[in-house]
């Protein structure tokens, strides 16, 4: 991975600088936002980091989380250079409608926006922690034990700890880097997979309880009834989208919420060719070729057999 | 990790090689025999590999996996060389009571006993498939892509696919080399973790609505009938055990299944330092720090309030 002069440049230029990263941030925005910004104050520089939406409570073990605003203030008055990470947008970030006079684009996204004065977009790297770890190094940056911790938990959140098949050598080499500068993998996992709280697991019982299979697509759902008698939020099914995909026979997988009455949103699933975002597109939703979702008012047994029936046809033929 | 010279030199004079690993044979176990043993042969040895027990269909997509066997026959005249792999002591392979003029002893656990004229122990390694990557290199044997999927499995099983805390830059760094080698990641993962039949996903939806936590202890329990029910056996709840530690407040966790009328077998796990092995002591059973387990005759209800009882003297206190 090479990363571009023209950025090394302008970050040793810059005195200001602004990282922002998509609303509803995961483990690979906050990352590469905490340990860039971090490098860059040994840098010298002052450095904000804007996320419009609040860190999620499973993220808030990475150090420096508490340095995300949610506001701009009058940031902007200081003309600071603006750094998208994981996202190539002002308009995923939160920040259409200001103006920025200098901007960088570092993102490792399949969706290109044309914004960015630089931008570098590496479609095939697992994570913009990644790049990230490429970038420091490049600027001659020693890595700590917090930006190792950061980035870390940035690729493992994108590699699903190094089980999807972005996880390429390069990727281990660099996590290995990451341990000897003092990032901790099994307490890392641990927060990210062993911090449920009893009543999300409960949810998840009772969601599983639903499930039904046909041809080679499964369905789970949680109504508001779910929710309240558990406790939970939808913020709480996070990944319950995932679950299914571990039967052998399951090619697609859809997780169907009630937010209103009548109102459901669907997050679907799948394995290999099977491209759920033309479900997605045909009811005005979005998302990727084995991840996306959209939101539709009707009722549930309909939504399940035209969900049943739209997943047939994109099922590979056997 | 040093690879003892006494060992290469043996294996390099040996021609008749046997190599043998423990009874119910997880994916460290068989990578381990099977990227050995591949080896081997390019060093122009006669190998055979023995389990008593068959290969499990989980780990039935590792290369080679069909060359296990499960008897001897008439193999002992031939005088091989056995190494045992994964495990120290003859009895741990179901081999007791055999005579061998020489023998090996490769492996990672903590327990150990006296056997073997060539002992190589490495109490801190991630996995024994691990050693077998270094023993390879120091053989100078390339490392062909089906040795590479069977130690990369190896590892990814004894580190949780590098969720566990043994997760070091040296087994990172291993399998980053495997996968320049032909290890495929996302493969691997779904053969490992995406591959489940729907009864037991059915079984395992069942099993977790029985769970009741009490101080920091979960217990989850299956009963004959919910077997029955979905057409499941016993290994089938391989790994639930593992279950309820993601909730954040869980430190031990326990399941029970009813083998036979009246007859129980509890798994427990535990997080950091609270010591499962020392209730299934009490009980006759046996395992380490953080898993362990027994059987016993009793019945259910009982059974859980003894457990919550021996859950509550050994967590730590806070």
């Amino acid at each position: 991975m090479k990363v571009p002069k023209s950025l090394i440049n302008t970050l040793n230029k810059e005195q200001i600088l602004l990282l922002a990263t998509h609303i509803s941030p995961d483990g690979d925005a906050l990352g590469s936002c905490l340990a860039l910004a971090e490098a860059l104050v040994v840098l010298g520089k002052k450095v904000y980091i804007f996320d419009k939406d609040p860190v999620p409570e499973l993220y808030q073990f990475m150090p420096g989380h508490k340095k995300c605003r949610s506001t701009l203030g009058n940031l902007l008055k200081k003309n600071p250079l603006l750094i998208l990470l994981d996202c190539n947008s002002p308009e995923r970030a939160a920040l259409e409608g200001y103006t920025f006079s200098k901007s960088v684009v570092i993102d490792h996204h399949e969706t290109e926006s044309p914004f960015g004065d630089i931008r570098w977009v590496e479609r095939t790297a697992a994570a913009t922690g990644l790049m990230v770890f490429h970038l420091i190094n490049a600027l001659n940056i020693r890595i700590t034990k917090s930006m190792a911790t950061n980035m870390y938990t940035a690729i493992a959140v994108d590699t699903g700890t190094f089980r999807y098949s972005n996880t390429s050598s390069d990727v281990l080499r660099a996590s290995a880097e990451l341990i000897d500068a003092g990032a901790q993998p099994g307490i890392i996992s641990e927060h990210l997979y062993e911090r449920w709280k009893k009543n999300r697991f409960d949810l998840l019982s009772l969601c599983l309880g639903t499930l039904e299979i046909r041809d080679n697509m499964a369905m789970i759902h949680v109504t508001k009834d779910m929710f309240n008698k558990t406790g939970t939020v939808e913020a709480d099914t996070e990944n319950f989208a995932n679950v299914p995909r571990m039967i052998d026979s399951v090619v697609i997988s859809a997780l169907i919420r009630e937010t209103d009455n009548g109102r459901w949103k669907v997050s679907m699933r799948s394995k290999g060719q099977a491209n759920v975002a033309k479900i997605a597109a045909a009811y005005g939703g979005g998302g990727h070729r084995n991840a996306a979702g959209f939101r539709i008012k009707t009722d549930l047994p309909l939504l399940k057999k035209t969900l049943f029936a739209a997943g047939k046809k994109i099922l590979p033929k056997r």
